[in-house]
């Protein structure tokens, strides 16, 4: 199967990083809205100009779209589902129905396939929260994220006058997460469930005081929170914070039997040590199952919730059921 | 959607129970091979002789098999596909690729739709393990199971001379587990992933010392493990050991990156206060997608691997993608 990489950034890089690990894949270019002279890629890979993706259309199998929820993929999914089996990591969860209802319609129209919100949340964790619902109808679910790097969050304090490099993790609160795993079925504010840390590197001369009250007051990112600030210097920042670790849970606890008296819990958890890495390699798996569906005439588009789950993976389904089930 | 169900037992209660849990569900009737007049379900729902099943076949939309996998599924479930779309609960994994061919047969042959070795393991396990494998193809994992009764176990012993009664729980070793959950990929034999605690009531004037020694000494069953014997009295065994708890963990530790240095660790668990309540919940969510899947005309022997997870919750797929992605 041939992919193409659109976007070279850090899940650009990781998606080439995955193809590697999987023998019935081949990387077929990499496609970049810079100039195509000045992008190294990790393994050689050849890279081309974003705006010549069309002329790879029969070379390229499925393609795999490395951009940003916010402006890049509700523009350029639906824009190559026209020419391209495509798959994104789209999200922002409110969006997802009007990017689905304008991606099925490029790709339905065209005869492709395509999948959003690919990824571990949405993604794994969606599918999860979907298996969990359906097995236990009677229960309450919970999503957990971190410990880990939250780039919007990172992002957001980066804006901050004064403010020269920052990064932001996301931490459960571990005792809300042991009262969910207890069974207990708790109601958790926002406050409850995460602590955010902060790491900041300030400008010379910056008001440390004011960034760390313009930090902990910001409407929807931290001011629901309990925010610890921490200032720290630039080389600290290089030698403790360069990774992109992050990880969670997703826990539903439901009931059976006769008096609803018999409890279960269910838990999907990650750690991982780089998020973009494990995110593409979600995004390779689910390029197998894309074009695989593809083959067998299956267009419009689909998310994790529609694939079965021996399409995802390289085995055959003998030994699938042999060694698997 | 109509369902009946085919034995009565511990599972069969719990369908009859999670049915009610699933509002599109509805339990057209119970077969047993046992007197009809002699058996009261939970919910006062209708009693047939098992021979009479076949009169049911326009009123049935899913047939779900509750019995043992020793002796009854490898014959009943071909047997019941030739008439009903059917789901079972085989877990004799090394007879798994037998049980489907003969299923497959008997259910292509008449244009039914079969799904076999639904449950926890197999089955959301079996589930776990291909998504990690899909997702890490360099990795290595691991299943746990407990802390649990094990009936096959329980069964062996109560077979020992001079035994009344008795129930085995299987324990995961705490240590092993962490390891692992570390991502230290170790390699573990048998011993040192499980214990095995037995609990006994023996007969008045039975050799405790020789009941011991013989479970302790069992092939295959104990001998393997680290196992504890405790005798206790029937008040005991009635007051503390009545429930059939169960659970257990898939863990997937796989590397990624550049010089596979990132290292990503996928856990699935489960904590069960009744394992043939949560089987038979799992069993139902499964009949909804082999329904479904039969009025696609896909027919044959299907396994939790070829069901599109959608197919398995009552949701909407607009509902699905906006709450649960």
């Amino acid at each position: 199967m041939k992919i193409g990489i659109y976007g070279y950034g850090n899940l650009g890089r990781g998606v080439e990083l995955a193809i590697r690990q999987n023998p019935d894949m081949e990387l077929a270019g990499v496609f970049t809205r810079r100039d195509p002279a000045t992008v190294k890629t990790l393994t050689g890979a050849p890279v081309y100009a974003a705006e010549t993706a069309v002329d790879f259309e029969t070379e390229i199998d499925v393609m795999i779209i490395c951009g940003g929820s916010a402006s890049d993929l509700p523009v350029m999914t639906p824009m190559l589902a026209r020419n391209f089996n495509v798959i994104d990591s789209f999200d922002t969860h409110a969006r997802i129905p009007e990017h689905f209802t304008n991606v099925d319609r490029a790709a339905f129209q065209t005869g492709h396939t395509a999948l959003i919100s690919a990824g571990w949340d949405p993604g794994l964790f969606s599918l999860a929260r979907l298996l969990m619902n359906a097995v236990l109808p009677d229960g309450k679910d919970y999503t957990f994220w971190g410990r880990g790097v939250s780039q919007g969050h990172s992002d957001a304090i980066r804006r901050i006058p004064g403010v020269k490099d920052a990064r932001q993790y996301t931490v459960p609160v571990e005792d809300a997460l042991n009262r969910v795993r207890s069974g207990e079925n708790p109601e958790l504010t926002t406050r409850q469930k995460h602590t955010r840390e902060c790491y900041v590197v300030a400008e010379d001369g910056a008001d440390k005081a004011l960034i760390e009250k313009q930090i902990k007051e910001m409407p929807n990112y931290f001011a629901d929170y309990d925010t610890t600030v921490t200032f720290i210097t630039e080389d600290e920042m290089k030698r403790d914070h360069m990774e992109l670790p992050h990880g969670g849970q997703v826990i539903r606890c439901g009931n059976t039997g006769k008096d609803n008296g018999h409890r279960h819990v269910m838990e999907f958890s990650l750690k991982l040590d780089s998020n973009p890495e494990f995110t593409a390699s979600v995004l390779v798996a689910c390029a197998r199952a894309i074009g695989r569906m593809h083959a067998r005439n299956i267009f419009g588009c689909k998310t994790l919730f529609d694939i079965a789950p021996a399409d995802l993976a390289a085995m055959e389904p003998e030994e699938m059921r042999k060694k698997l089930l």
